[in-house]
């Protein structure tokens, strides 16, 4: 069987993870969230993001916490910026356009959002109340071509936002990956205080599934749960989400993880480079998106799965690689091997 | 008082529709279209379009007619596919999106849609079922800019919905003005063989208000008026918006009324040409957008009522009249007088 | 042909409210409910209720207010409570689910809700966040049974809803006739004293279409004008709806139209009482039930259109009979006499 | 800590089915359902219910599976007739609403439907286009009140659907425990002939979460999968839901933890009668409402968790009493034990 780079959900989740499902299991406990591992989860996650004060709930997937979060805050006629590449915006099969609102999409080469970008969406929505009202910016960390925010970037959104009467939600399906580059120096508290409201994926790094939402704004903590009912996501076992990223969170198990899978993603990286390749986006995360040749991309896909992302030119194409917790080093080497010998 | 060019729906209705209106008051009818005139309109339309298998519904307004026809056809994953420009795509505050579906917006320069553009959003839409389903193509007649189709376009646009399952709907709510356009070539009886459905707009066209929606496949006809019911557009006094379109219909009046339209903008066009200026668009209907020297922008707002469409470069601006069946030739003269004294 | 007492909307506009419409029409005027016309309307209603700090919007119909009143003030869990007979309970064609929000029915006799009903429902709704969220109280005045509210129902309501945070809105699709009811004891200012939100019935007492939305409370008044763009009820000839309004409101137009109505019923209900029949609710509006043998409503359906409303047992119905401005005394007459000759 | 008869979620999930999922945990698969397992899983499920053309999908939860499958269905317009203690009326949060469709609910003593109840819904609906238009018969077996359904019922339900156009959709969340009655005599083949698209439960019924969706009729299988994709309820690790399914069904695992709960409340009610108690419906399955004197649910509550589910009079109250696959047969007789010393 050939090895896999094209996502970071191959496997099931991490032995330490599926250990504590098992040691939990027999221990009955109350449903829908309310149980000690639950309750523990949270306290964890508020410790390590150094906010007591936030309100947190965990869900079963990406697209899920997107829906919610998203219907919860916006009223019928308000809309959401997102970048053109946004997860909300094209890989949701319209999700967001199902509970009610548009979603303006601005073009980005880096998958990411910036201050003049939404200026400008403000700017051209001022014929109230003809058009949409942009009430919320969704940006994703790390973004789909897998670059990831600054402090500064992050903090001028926000200010931004703030100024603007906008609220910022930030998807963070794979903020393990984020936070643990190497070019990172965004910390889990600085989420706290520049978004309204985001979430931590456990999915896409380590559990078998689970995204934490945490609400920083008060104003938008009101009657949250109904949400999450209404929408299919409260589960009545909820300690399967509880324990699972109390283990993530316990210890250092969260970042472990995700350093693990950026390694792998920047070691190939790093060949790539070396061999003379570019990217279509800085290699920065657990995604990495190198342009090569086609003949180059056709050998490699005898041995490793892999999309090809797109055509670049008549000669060469930007393919996706991704690496997870559970990838192998010695795939990793053999794939800068295959890479090396053409 | 400056006299406006601002839109198409200044003033009241023809008056001739008015007299029906006054001539039919008094009489006791059934409500919710059920009444003699809304039956005369309907058989007039179809008599009109040579199509007498179709199935007619009246609406107060444009928004109204669009989330009501593609709420009713769209399946919840199902998007229509519209140019940026389009009017549900920009000026319905979200109205699409809060039945639920997603607008494939393809960028337009002029206003139009082409067999290539939705070829494309087809071909990045393949990856079911993480994306939406485009299944309608939203067009306008005229457009937005005022440009028209020709019968060729209209055929292939058909032909390759047809080819693509995909539904092609027509919004006309300036659809008189483009088939009296002196470069119209097509026929109300094309858009029944062109087209799914339709609608034929009254409101903009000297009617105090109302658009035919017009059903040409047959399984788009079941339980329609349900639809209309729940969206809050079936109208006790139904017989109002009959009245109107029997008058409108009865005669030549529907395609007299757009003629005046037309005429009086393309005099303002052959002079602005006249004087060396260029258009954003072709002029075709009442509708034209001249590129002017901010001066002379700057002058006629002194004497008339218009928007600054779009700012064209540091010295010219695009700006957009519209004519309707009351604009004054007088005026139109005048216009044309301050523009050449410039 | 037979004479309808079928509904209150057989005929077109009051010949006043034409007139208006004629000697306005011309005059160009901004779209969009800009024109001086609705400026004037909302400034004589203001007046009429006493209350010059609420927000008034014209839209044309009356499922059509109740969805974007209702839609513009619940979040997405929260629900709406009505009496079982209520319009938008049965006769909307699923308007208010359409946009999201459950009604919870209470069983009603008499069209009305009581306290102690609506505490039922509150009771019964305490398992958060499993169930929905009570946040609205419907009622209709007058209601589907021509009942009509007494200022010390609708105050206990008010102060029940107050303490409970629910919102109070009134459907007045009928209103004219509930105020002018000679039973009827609450004042036009009552309504902004009593009500969050509520509606003027224009289409019912004499206009073409046309009801008014009065927002009392001011967190509800932000943004309005979007959810009357987003759900088609902004008409670009808004004139036509202030027009009207214009003319039911500068001299006592309103009142007297909705008094007639009701005379008419009430000969009709006199009758009726003397001839020995009961009602299957009080006869207090334009709307009455009597409870008449099955062989007597065959009769009169010889010579009269309207609805049998219910059947009460093997040898009796109850039929609904409606008048309207428009309804002739000599009719009436008529309809008496054919009774009494039984 | 008290034992709890709350619910049958209490505890994770059966040893076998955690042993399942950790001997296929790293095994690398595709995702979103296109593993291995699932595949099986599915195979597994088609054999046994012997339809190897139905579809089946698995999705997380039951609310996720009742708001997927019934806006799959239904169009905008179209309503869902359940009992008045249907899971979808009371205990969603207005699932069923926020995606547009009103349900009718009908009262019902022992949580079934039959076809009178059906029947009048119908009739009450013939003022097309005013009201809903019910296109849809939602049950469950075993109902909230732990009823089942008998052949015989379901065939006449089956029936009358087909008749009227309806489609008929069971919701199986306790299917495992209806099917496993001592009562039952419907079999997994016989709901692929009666039904048109039903689930089968894992979630409460030994599973960490889990719930399998069977379409039976080929009109509602086209395009499914999106559906599933834009309310959340695809997960990147569709192997979770495989691989529990496929424990359940390899062998007869999800029989036998229905049968265990089934005999534990069995059990139980025997000795309740013995006592000469009632029950507030027919124990049938896991779930049984006894009535009981206040004083001795007071008592029983010292030691045991439970709900007081129904106030009956001044001295009796229901309670519900839930037993699961995990239910130790010591604690249910130390709960017969406290009974019979009352």
């Amino acid at each position: 069987m050939k090895y896999s780079f094209k996502n970071d959900y191959s496997e099931g989740c991490h032995p330490e993870i599926l250990e504590a499902l098992m040691h939990t299991n027999l221990e009955p406990q109350e449903g829908y969230g309310e149980d000690i591992y639950t309750q523990k989860a949270k306290a964890l996650i508020k410790d390590k993001i150094g906010n007591l004060n936030c309100d947190i709930y965990f869900v079963s997937g990406g697209t899920q916490a997107n829906l919610i979060v998203i219907s919860s805050i916006l009223r019928p006629y308000e809309s959401v910026i997102s970048a053109d590449s946004g997860h909300i915006n094209i890989h949701e099969a319209g999700a967001i356009e199902a509970v009610g609102h548009k979603i303006n999409s601005i073009k980005s080469d880096d998958g990411k959002l910036y201050v003049e970008d939404i200026r400008q969406v403000l700017s051209e929505h001022d014929e109230a109340p003809h058009v949409v009202k942009p009430k919320m910016v969704y940006i994703s960390n790390s973004t789909e071509l897998g670059t990831i925010y600054t402090r500064d970037e992050l903090q001028k959104l926000s200010n931004f936002c703030k100024l603007n009467a906008l609220y910022l939600f930030l998807d963070g399906a794979r903020l393990g990956s984020a936070l643990s580059s190497k070019d990172n120096d965004v910390s889990l508290n600085d989420l706290s205080k520049f978004l309204d409201i985001f979430y931590i994926g456990g999915t896409k790094n380590g559990a078998l599934l689970g995204e934490a939402i945490v609400i920083n704004s008060d104003n938008l903590k009101k009657d949250f749960a109904y949400n999450l009912k209404q929408k299919g996501a409260l589960m009545s076992k909820g300690r399967v989400l509880g324990v699972q990223f109390m283990s993530l969170f316990e210890n250092s198990l969260f970042f472990d993880l995700a350093n693990h899978a950026n390694l792998m993603a920047q070691k190939m990286a790093k060949a790539i480079e070396k061999s003379g390749f570019s990217f279509l986006s800085k290699p920065q995360t657990n995604q990495i998106f190198p342009i090569l040749p086609n003949n180059l991309v056709k050998k490699l896909e005898e041995d490793f799965d892999f999309y090809v992302w797109k055509k670049i030119d008549k000669e060469k194409s930007a393919i996706r690689l991704v690496t997870s917790w559970a990838t192998r080093e010695d795939i990793v080497d053999e794939f800068i091997n295959s890479l090396e010998k053409y």
